[in-house]
């Protein structure tokens, strides 16, 4: 697909192969066509040449953020921006070049600039998300299973893990614009891509604070395992220690020894009883004042 | 509302939707607009355009540090300081305005530079006092229930993280008035910001130095927790290694085999007595050499 | 062996002993010379002399990345490039010289660039090879044996921190080439290096991202080996709380005293019975409750 | 007090209340107003105006580097030196003013620069302190009670975080003192405090390493615990392994049925004790060939 | 010591106490003093001032890093290198200033260059040794008591973080002495000062990679106490399982009472045997079933 805005604003949005043939004689095809191929696209990057700018996009799925939304290579000059993704994802990518408000065409720079900004657009209430998922995991940390939580937080932070690596491609790729070596961009549109690349470190700064409390989350959840694990060995100690010296107790006087003359004292069961009785009650009141209850 | 302190220095503080109709005309507006929707200001930034500075600023409450005391856009051109906030929140910005130490009204960059000096004019203080929480935390990790104290410092940690991302915001909105690149600001206004990144960076070192404090106190918490589980593991060890073996001799002269001697040699019982002390005493002086008790 | 593309581009691939003769005379050879022997070259470097370019490469097998593919010096004056290496590498490297796709001859600056872009060609490929590794490992998580586990995945760390180094040297390398404070390469091919180094950090920071996913795994399968010794004390506990009680009534109505009224009493096995149930049916409520089960 | 070393060198050491009505004229007095309150002074910092120098210094005890030696606040113009400090600690200053090596009055700038020197002169020393009380620490992990090294390593850490603080100030302090972007220090002399910056950097380095010496010391600590966890645990299982199967067997032939083949069988006594002496030996292979004793 | 190489290269070796008398009339000698006392010299430093360069060498031991292999003082000015040292140092340093290959006499610059050069020629075998080290600690992981491993890595890493240290010092004289702010190097020895530093760098980065490798060897080996604390918490609640059934049975069966039908059933002892029998198989089952044995 084709339109044109004015006689230097032309935007293709090509396949692969429509791409490969379409644009083997623009200087720079070379390095363009390195990225043709859907396999090889696996990050954001920008080479600035001369007369041209080749790279590419590879953009998380905001909804499964382990799997890319989409990904696409981009060649810009003077007067065209061409865009070659997958056969696939061409229908999702054009709802994408005409969103609600409507991308800049006043030149094929601001067009370029206005269609990554819109990539990033909602991105700051998308992290947003992350953070109440977050504090929802921290305030069900008392009440639920350890091992879903688990599950949910290492998620929460795989994809955390995505973001940090998207965020920083972006910035790296608003510098290179930004710095403009060639001269390439116009520099206002230079100064635009700054500002860009400030949002952009905002929301990397956001990502990376998201994961240092994922990862206090973590470490809450690893004290609360181990502070139940000093519960139940406290409790079998317990429950041992009142039942031993018990069980020793009937043990011994189980024996069969033929002249034991506690068995045949008056009262001696009853002394015994009071016994047991008075080694418990000294023994929960140890274990009572050295808190374990 | 609005404020006229020379023919150069307006001040306007205006709800959202006030400054959305009020400010349309502006230059930079776009970029204006994008700040004037509350659930929108999660930052505070800066955005130098050639003829004004756009940007807004999200100050968490310092008496509950996880939710914002308040949060604004700004725009600030050559002659006004617009401010815009949620519609609830304007008296409590007014006071903010118009403090004990008024601010400099000699032109409206240095209005809103000690504005700006004024949100962060106690944080030091406040800083402190995290210490002195921290503080009070280590001393008492000996007497008190892991589980509270535990409670406590994961609070704290995360007020602290959100310091720490407020600090970082400020410092890259310090740097970017400093630099000043379309000398927007008078250069005596751009250095004084250069001086306030100064103060922002040692507020942030603090902050920085508090979490650290904060880890070594969990690692000390940590510590604690695994020590007193060796404890119980210990006192249980020792319990079933002394009354394993008497419940076993306890055990085995109840059996009812027509032929043991020992139940009917003379003295047996009272020699066994003696053997069941001495084992107690050899295990008693064992655990003792080796630090158990 | 040697080639002549043209008058200003000749390629010599070398021993080290024949490299040793043969470019005695060369400016820089007291440099090149550290690099001769095959235990010394251990790092990718490169070094800018006036008048030539010396260093080596020490590039990991990516099927035993624990294992060097080879390790060669390299020799760049202006009119020629030098390659010298272990004999028996020499079959391998003439392979790597003349790929499928041919290294650019154009000029010898050229044909050194192209040669080590075709170094890294690959890679990207390569680490998502590693990505799927850990996911499969994050997968099958649950599964395994955590001893097989845990060693396939110190292997994979092992394997990334080597390739974190590599990319490292190669990065330091590029950086030094597309500065290029001699002005001994054209400016044009500095920044090709330039470009090449920003590739080379897409590879060094996808590196980064896979060790903290292996590290995200490692500490999955640490918080899992934790849980499940959780499990192994909780089921050691509810073991012991159930039948420490029996046991001891057991025994006590196995003492021999001679005068216990129960167990003459009409019905006391029965009634003992009841209240033994009892107990065992209280404990399992409780542990219920507790959420044990 | 004053001191006058010679017209243009003029040195102040005044409590805080005197600093306010003496410097109230003096340019950038504003500024050293907010540094004369004692609680005020956390940092060690440093602000150039274009006429003068404002500041203050926060010094941690070398004895109780918890607590503060002294703070100042301190005034420096071409021709005076102005310290402010609380009126307790005045006597100590004045003799830090007056050393053995007397400080460099040839300028003002050279005295406070002298001064600032002898701050850190003997701070190498004091590091090496630190070092040989983690060595000692270290030597002393296998033979003592782990909580009390717990403690002392603690608080060692915690000394150690204060200086990293100290000297992290210290070091930007300098640095602004380096750069000296207004041209108010003489060359020469901004080429000193470059040079005080270099060894409070290597001081600041050596902080880290013994930050990082004390980290590896806690985890030896931590490992250690761990270790003996483990034979704690190791212990109970060889005991409950031995006694649990005699146990089993004592009380089995303490069965009251009314027909036990085995218990009227003729030597089933002594050959009963055989069989426990054989199971014994066999776990004890057993525990031996794991490698438990 | 002296020896005279040509009229503007001249050396001098001298103890302590000869080089404060000898060199008093010297400019810079201030700083050379600060010095010249053993117990002082703990960094590698250098102080470039105009017209001579001061500082000091700290060198470990490779033998045993933990100790220093010599330290000494170092004065430079445009016609003599004096090096300063222990009385008893002074025959070591002697041999180390005339190597197998000589040093480089064709002024003092190189002289110095090559001095300092000679000090990290073999540094970088020396550091595959302890690569080597490591392999052979991670291989023996599983064979050897964790105590002596424990005990080895713990040395390793802290010879590491001594040489984490050093290279880091020597870093930062490199650069000191590449960027030349005075311009007192000849331009040329300052480039090979810069090129001297990149070598320490990629040993420093080598060191950084060693200690991350024994880290990862740490962690492997607390992971491995661990699963054998899991092994042992297993065997224990499988015996616990297997005999307290079986051991109440048995108690039970020993009670008194008078009227215990079971007691005097046929078979009845037959069939408890029985019972016995199955309830071990169903929990030896169970347990086969969850994957313990
Ligand atoms: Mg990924
Ligand atoms: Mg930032
Ligand atoms: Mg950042
Ligand atoms: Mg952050
Ligand atoms: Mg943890
Ligand atoms: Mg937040
Ligand atoms: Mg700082
Ligand atoms: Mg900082
Ligand atoms: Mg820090
Ligand atoms: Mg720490
Ligand atoms: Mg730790
Ligand atoms: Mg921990
Ligand atoms: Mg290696
Ligand atoms: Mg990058
Ligand atoms: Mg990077
Ligand atoms: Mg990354
Ligand atoms: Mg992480
Ligand atoms: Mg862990
Ligand atoms: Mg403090
Ligand atoms: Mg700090
Ligand atoms: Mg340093
Ligand atoms: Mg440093
Ligand atoms: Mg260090
Ligand atoms: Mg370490
Ligand atoms: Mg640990
Ligand atoms: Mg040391
Ligand atoms: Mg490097
Ligand atoms: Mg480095
Ligand atoms: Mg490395
Ligand atoms: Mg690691
Ligand atoms: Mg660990």
């Amino acid at each position: 697909m084709e339109w044109t805005f004015s006689d230097s604003v032309r935007l293709s949005l090509l396949s692969f192969s429509e791409a490969s043939k379409a644009c083997a004689a623009l200087p720079g095809f070379s390095l363009f066509r390195r990225s043709l191929q859907p396999e090889r696209i696996e990050y954001c990057r920008a080479e600035l040449l001369p007369d041209c700018l080749v790279g590419s996009l590879a953009v998380p799925d905001k909804t499964h953020p382990l799997h890319l939304a989409f990904s696409l290579a981009f060649y810009l000059d003077r007067g065209q921006l061409i865009l070659a993704a997958d056969e696939q994802t061409l229908p999702a990518l054009q709802s994408l070049l005409f969103p609600e408000e409507p991308l800049d065409t006043s030149d094929v720079f601001h067009l370029f600039f206005s269609f990554l900004e819109s990539l990033i657009q909602e991105d700051m209430l998308y992290l947003q998300n992350f953070e109440k998922r977050l504090a929802t995991i921290e305030e069900s940390l008392l009440d639920t299973l350890p091992k879903e939580l688990q599950r949910t937080l290492i998620t929460i932070r795989r994809e955390l893990l995505v973001f940090h690596a998207y965020y920083q491609q972006l910035l790296d790729m608003c510098e290179i614009l930004s710095e403009d070596e060639n001269h390439f961009l116009p520099p206002e549109c230079a100064r635009q891509f700054s500002r860009l690349g400030n949002r952009v470190d905002r929301l990397y700064d956001h990502t990376q604070m998201l994961r240092e409390y994922a990862l206090q989350i973590r470490e809450m959840q690893q004290a609360q395992i181990d502070l139940r694990q000093n519960d139940t060995m406290r409790i079998l100690t317990v429950v041992s220690t009142i039942f031993f010296p018990l069980s020793l107790i009937a043990g011994w006087y189980g024996m069969n020894f033929t002249h034991m003359p506690e068995l045949s004292a008056p009262y001696a069961y009853f002394i015994l009883i009071g016994v047991c009785i008075l080694i418990v009650a000294v023994e929960i009141w140890y274990f009572k004042k050295k808190g374990w209850f």
